[in-house]
């Protein structure tokens, strides 16, 4: 392993939120640094689109670089930090070069680690580097480092939870609030909580699907996984649901799930119906939380706030200090050939409860056609909650059934088209467990 | 740093349920820890009071030894296993001649590091091997390794929680069934959750104290307190109280907390209310949980199963693993003349709302008498719930009072002496925040 010296050169690639206030910490903190690692540590580059944009923390900009690949010949950088964010394209660039020049890296970025990690992690490893990447998984939470360290030699089988607190928040202000999606998503988008340009990627749970496959990475020492499963944002949760959930005594939570099955990887995220009682069900506002069920640690819990500068420069430090402490660690703590392939579960056997609303005209056989139809797939019925709407001759009918597999329930509801007496494809939220 | 060697040999003293379990793991897992670490692990020596004790997992006798300290002289050691328990005597020996003798050693003692941490975190220095006791706090939950690792550089102001699962167990059976503290106590002995014998240091917050010591040390960088505090147990905790509080919508629980109060120390152990819509309130049976208030991560949780030999055995495997991966660190994070001595908080000044129970002869001027003496030590009154007991011409009078301090609240309830209109002392259990 290629020991740290006592002097390190640091270079911070994007100066967006994190980045400047990650820049700032580095400053205030270098002191407590020295004492902790007996290392010093200097900024040395730092580069950004904009050098004159208005930032929180003012930057030394004699050290700026427009152009981050200069920083490689201009500078000897011992750790490099990537703080833009894309999957691709300059993210990517950065890393690989930092990496086959023997620099140390750490990013927050889940979308480049989620598809590119295994080819990253290989270039770190042949170079004898290290590559972190803890703030990627539910911020300021040491989940990644709990797993591979904490957990290490514990037998895990299923690591879930709640891991986007935009949704998160979304969905816990909708509840409080009774205002619809639109209007919790723009005051999420005012207090800083989603993307004000383009929130997509939050909703629609790629973000949450990023981390999952992470957490299958090292939690069951697999290689990432590509393929595509059930992935199912928020965008069409309806306030209506949230209502009908409320009073079953349920809450709907976005969950992400990786779990083994039968020897098989099954990794998905979707909204779901927790009981309000339980554990989960109480993660609220822009929280995250990670359980992991592992042997024979049992069940452990570790929750914390899920994003923003402070948190997510929290688990970057604590990257910087593992480096370091010279602990190099593999970037997901066994060697990339060790790392198995695992085989895929099949996801149309994905087996749960499900919550189904029909809205339809309220006249006489249309809930016995939806309840024969349903026999037909053998989905049997646990509970059903029928509210008629008298004046516009509708009614709302929700039924929850006992378990039954995914290909059923598709193939079941693709029968129901609209027509005069279903208004509406049926909505379908999954309950968890 | 002492670099470990390919093959490693490991000792284990103390053969008790952990001990015995861990030997099994340690079998078991070899290959796993190959893969994980490159490096052969290999138990050379065990040792414990009884060679032909029953146990659980059978064991190699050829390398038993009944006096642990002819281990040094036979054996090559590299990593020692010290699961004998005690705070001193055979305990604390053992560890010091390791540790002396360049041995890395590893124990879930929180009694011995509680005591004798600061003393032989210097000897493992001095020598520069490792002292890991992962297991010493809160079981399975990896809770030392994140205020190490995870949560480094972050400023630490409180960490807090539900550290000793035999309380937390009993509490929770005494308000589920009703059941008096005697009763619970023997069921909780029959299932192995409180100490068949002397249960008394998890009974009076002793273990729970220890383990804050800990977690002080870790969170704050200061050497170990040694002073004498507010320390409680549950032993007095009347199945009453319990159902007064639940009326409430409170929840009794033991909570270990360690804060900085103005730049000074304090720490404690007491049975706090706690609101039943709480996060902490909702930690239940076995369960332990830790919540640290840090900048910039904000509140973090972890939640696990705190004791059994599972779970600690996860804890003493992922220190081994930390040890088998060279990252040699210091035991409390930062050399030991860096820790800090800070000034202790006087605990007079320790502020709260009280829960009092007052059992008292129903007649009338009992409770002006009861209201007088509080407003003359300036306590005031947030609620009083009486509850007369007719036949017996008896009432139960509970107030909850605005916050005071604990030096006022001592010097108010001193001047209730039992007579015959107050038939016992007033009972004070504190409300947490």
């Amino acid at each position: 392993m290629n020991k740290i010296n006592k002097h390190v050169n640091i270079a911070i690639v994007g100066l967006g939120q994190i980045g400047n206030y990650l820049y700032n910490e580095l400053k205030l903190k270098s002191k407590e640094i020295k004492k902790k690692t007996g290392k010093k540590i200097k900024i040395v580059a730092i580069s950004a689109k904009n050098k004159n944009k208005k930032r929180k923390f003012s930057i030394d900009k004699k050290i700026f670089y427009s152009d981050p690949l200069k920083i490689f010949k201009k500078e000897k950088v011992d750790i490099l930090f990537e703080i833009i964010g894309l999957s691709d394209g300059i993210s990517k660039k950065i890393v690989e070069t930092a990496l086959k020049n023997k620099i140390n890296v750490i990013t927050p970025n889940k979308a480049l680690i989620a598809k590119h990690g295994d080819y990253l992690s290989k270039i770190a490893e042949k170079n004898n580097v290290s590559l972190e990447f803890e703030a990627a998984v539910a911020g300021g939470i040491p989940i990644l480092r709990t797993i591979k360290d904490g957990l290490a030699t514990n037998n895990i089988k299923k690591v879930y939870g709640i891991l986007n607190g935009t949704t998160n928040y979304i969905l816990t202000e909708m509840e409080n609030t009774n205002q619809t999606f639109e209007k919790v998503l723009k005051k999420a988008q005012k207090l800083g909580y989603a993307e004000p340009g383009n929130p997509i990627l939050d909703l629609n749970g790629f973000d949450a699907f990023a981390k999952v496959r992470i957490l299958s990475a090292l939690a069951f020492n697999n290689q990432i996984s590509k393929h595509k499963c059930i992935m199912e944002g928020i965008e069409n949760i309806d306030l209506k649901d949230i209502k009908i959930a409320s009073q079953l005594n349920l809450r709907i939570k976005l969950l992400g799930i990786s779990e083994i099955i039968n020897n098989c990887l099954f990794e998905t995220v979707h909204p779901s119906l927790v009981n309000k009682s339980s554990y989960i069900g109480n993660v609220n506002g822009v929280m995250n939380a990670v359980i992991t069920q592992g042997k024979p640690v049992g069940e452990s819990v570790l929750q914390g706030e899920g994003a923003g500068a402070g948190p997510t420069s929290s688990s970057l430090l604590s990257d910087l200090l593992s480096i370091l402490r010279d602990n190099i660690n593999k970037p997901f703590g066994i060697p990339f050939n060790k790392r198995k392939k695992l085989k895929l579960f099949n996801s149309n056997y994905y087996t749960n409860s499900l919550y189904l609303r029909f809205e339809v005209k309220d006249k006489s056989g249309v809930l016995s056609l939806i309840t024969n139809r349903l026999a037909k797939y053998k989905i049997s019925i646990k509970r059903i909650i029928q509210t008629p709407d008298k004046i516009n001759k509708k009614a709302t009918i929700v039924i929850i059934t006992h378990k039954t597999t995914e290909i059923n329930a598709k193939r079941c509801l693709s029968i129901f088209k609209v027509n005069k007496n279903f208004l509406k494809f049926p909505t379908l939220i999954r309950l968890y467990n």
